[in-house]
């Protein structure tokens, strides 16, 4: 029985899928911050170049990769798919359990999908440097070097937390040639004024979302990229989940379930979508997404119109939110802590078509060490709130008596985590309740829309 | 045009490459440190299974992979091999580069490929624990990963300088369950002697052999293991040139110049060797192995008769040495501060089938961040000077009006050592001169043999 599932270069897929025209209603329109109308493409052209805008809006629901672009992800692309014989023996299952490995990307994770074509379209309508703000530092890596592949300059609004916690991140951005700040700065209004407020602050991905922004939007020659939440970027991820259903076929079998972890959804998004189609045209499939207890967006958020940053810079999006204002626990899964979702993955779950799954970060922990052990790759934090639920998922078949294949996206490995493993070797990692009264607060600050 | 070229699970090698029976001579023996007459089989059963020490000696030209062990090895293996594009046209070469890459292991290097082995046949004798020495810590990760997946305990004695310059490592051994001391400790009469005449000692990777030796001899259910510089390391290692001889027949080419970075010369022999035996078959190719100048072994050192540690305790073997005396400077490419080298890779050289090369660290780290740039892939230092010598081999082919074939084993990736990195683009990085003073008096102290 192989191990891992691999596919020549020449069956990297040659489209996006688009879930805009298979969704069950249209989306919910985005809202001009200031008018709270529908925006035009026009609105987002100081931040995106209009080929980013068109794909944001599109109904097509197969968009071609541009050769560039495909020949970029052939570094690493076709990412493998594994079966895990030896987690699956530690456990003593007779489920079966095969997880996509997006850890072989230049920085580790499933970023570079969306940073490549982000950058090659910047490039192409003549941008000269990149805005962006990042968490555990996946995404700013992700970009930098794709930037560096284009030719754009890169700046990074890097979550303070994170940066003081991983400053290997720091580097590899560095080493791509990228500036990296920590955020909340003094470099932006936005930044001042939540420095003004506190300035201990330890940053979120929504005060960084508003400092990258800002800098975009006051520029001449800067865009900004985002690496998750957007229709555009969870459009590139799906490539993900494209070369999963072709290794399913080459192994033989279709997954009762599919499971990602949840930030901002593009992770999930990327493994979900594809299989999600499949879903809307009839196969009895489940889809998990699974984030953090401390930041329980799916899970414990209200599906409202809500912006997507701290500062009320971005648009309002209809999605599963806990209030811009709300400041996730500094938790090791750095790229969990956001107050939002995609707008698609939250339409998906209030149609009843994706299930939220949460769990605190300890158990997460214990769960990515039994992999480590097993399979000989050591996940990142976020990619652990997924081995996690699958685990769930064996063990709840097994007591069933069932037999399920259960599929899950490793989004990237943990080389610049083991500060969290340590901590959590040493007993010395927290665990945060549902912060109650923070969600609360923040929530009774959502916009007034319609 | 592919930039990469996979083999599927069962093209995983089936033997090991025994390059000993298609040596031009027989290999010098080994001699025991007290008697000086060659060692027989049962002088090295206090530090190895029987098994392992069969293949040591053994004459047998193909020695089949067990099946658990091609199991283990098939998480990551058969490892990628690729087509250097991007980085031929940064450096506008009209040759071809190719690389075979081993950072996709656990332990993120070629480590893996006979720490699995080893710690199977350890295991299969009933050995309970495995003592070893670690520069980098690749090969503590290594053994420490393998350990796990065979029930073996593993105790690491980690060189001081980088047991401090790459705290990760620590914690990824950690995660697999080994112990880990920074060398010399007082928990060996070999690191008490060193620490009593320099209590601030760095360590060397001489230094840390002598402490796992001592402590293997000194507990019955405990094993010494080695990650490199013996026959059955050696051995070991050739999955990784007979899978690139696979991969450049698909790419439809032979390499002019096979080039591994050398250190005790493990990785060096695993892509190397398989072709050197078309060598001595007649084909044309060169081989050559990259060093450091802060440690250049084969170039500068003699071809004599040395102890493979500081402390004398290990057996005599005919070697490229600069002294079992001589400490290195503290290079970040840990892995590559040994005084010594493979005695078979010594053969090599000097029959004249093997050419060493010697370059300082900045040369080599620029050249690292050059290939991260384009490859996508941040190189670990020791496999930064074989990149130097590739980029070197193709500057000199496209002078000489030559296009050339140039194959090279990016033997880890550096995510662990991007500290490094740090320095070097700050310029804080120290280039070391041929250290000469220090190895005239190392070389001083070799022993007097026959």
């Amino acid at each position: 029985m192989p191990l891992k599932y691999l596919l020549p270069e020449d069956q990297l897929p040659s489209h996006w899928y688009n879930i805009i025209p298979d969704l069950p209603s249209p989306p919910a329109p985005v809202l001009h911050p200031g008018t709270l109308q529908p925006v035009k493409p026009d609105d987002l052209a100081p931040l995106f170049p209009m080929a980013l805008i068109e794909q944001e809006m599109s109904s097509q629901r197969e968009i071609p990769i541009p050769e560039e672009v495909r020949f970029a992800l052939a570094r690493w692309r076709p990412s493998p798919l594994f079966r895990a014989v030896a987690l699956e023996q530690k456990l003593q299952t007779r489920s079966h359990i095969y997880y996509k490995y997006e850890g072989v990307s230049p920085s580790g994770s499933h970023k570079p999908n969306t940073a490549v074509p982000q950058a090659f379209y910047n490039a192409k309508a003549g941008v000269r440097r990149l805005a962006t703000e990042t968490g555990a530092g996946q995404w700013g890596c992700s970009l930098a070097f794709a930037g560096q592949l284009f030719g754009l300059a890169v700046t990074v609004y890097m979550v303070k937390i994170s940066y003081e916690q991983k400053p290997y991140r720091r580097s590899l951005m560095r080493t791509w040639g990228a500036e990296v700040f920590a955020s909340p700065t003094d470099k932006t209004n936005a930044g001042r004024t939540i420095l003004g407020q506190d300035p201990r602050s330890n940053g979120s991905l929504g005060i960084a979302i508003s400092e990258a922004v800002e800098d975009a939007a006051t520029h001449e020659d800067t865009k900004y990229a985002l690496g998750s939440v957007l229709n555009h970027v969870c459009l590139h991820q799906t490539v993900v989940g494209q070369e999963a259903q072709a290794q399913m076929k080459l192994a033989g079998e279709y997954p009762d379930v599919v499971i990602g972890c949840h930030g901002g959804g593009s992770n999930f998004a990327g493994i979900a979508f594809p299989f999600a189609r499949d879903k809307m045209h009839g196969k009895k499939v489940r889809l998990v997404a699974a984030e953090p207890t401390s930041c329980p967006t799916l899970t414990r958020g209200v599906y409202a119109y809500d912006f997507g940053d701290t500062g009320k810079m971005t648009p309002l999006m209809k999605m599963h939110t806990l209030g811009h204002d709300f400041m996730p626990p500094g938790i090791h899964a750095g790229g969990l802590r956001y107050h939002g979702a995609s707008p698609l993955v939250s339409q998906l779950v209030a149609a009843g078509l994706v299930e939220g799954i949460a769990y605190p970060q300890r158990a997460c922990f214990e769960a990515a060490v039994l992999f480590a052990g097993a399979e000989g790759i050591l996940p990142a934090p976020e990619s652990s709130h997924a081995i996690k639920a699958a685990i769930e998922e064996a063990r709840r078949a097994d007591a069933e008596g069932q037999q399920r294949v259960i599929l899950f996206n490793l989004s990237g490995h943990g080389h610049f985590d083991l500060g969290a493993y340590d901590q959590y070797l040493a007993g010395q990692l927290e665990d945060f309740e549902y912060p109650r009264e923070a969600v609360e607060a923040s929530m009774a600050k959502l916009p007034k829309v319609g």
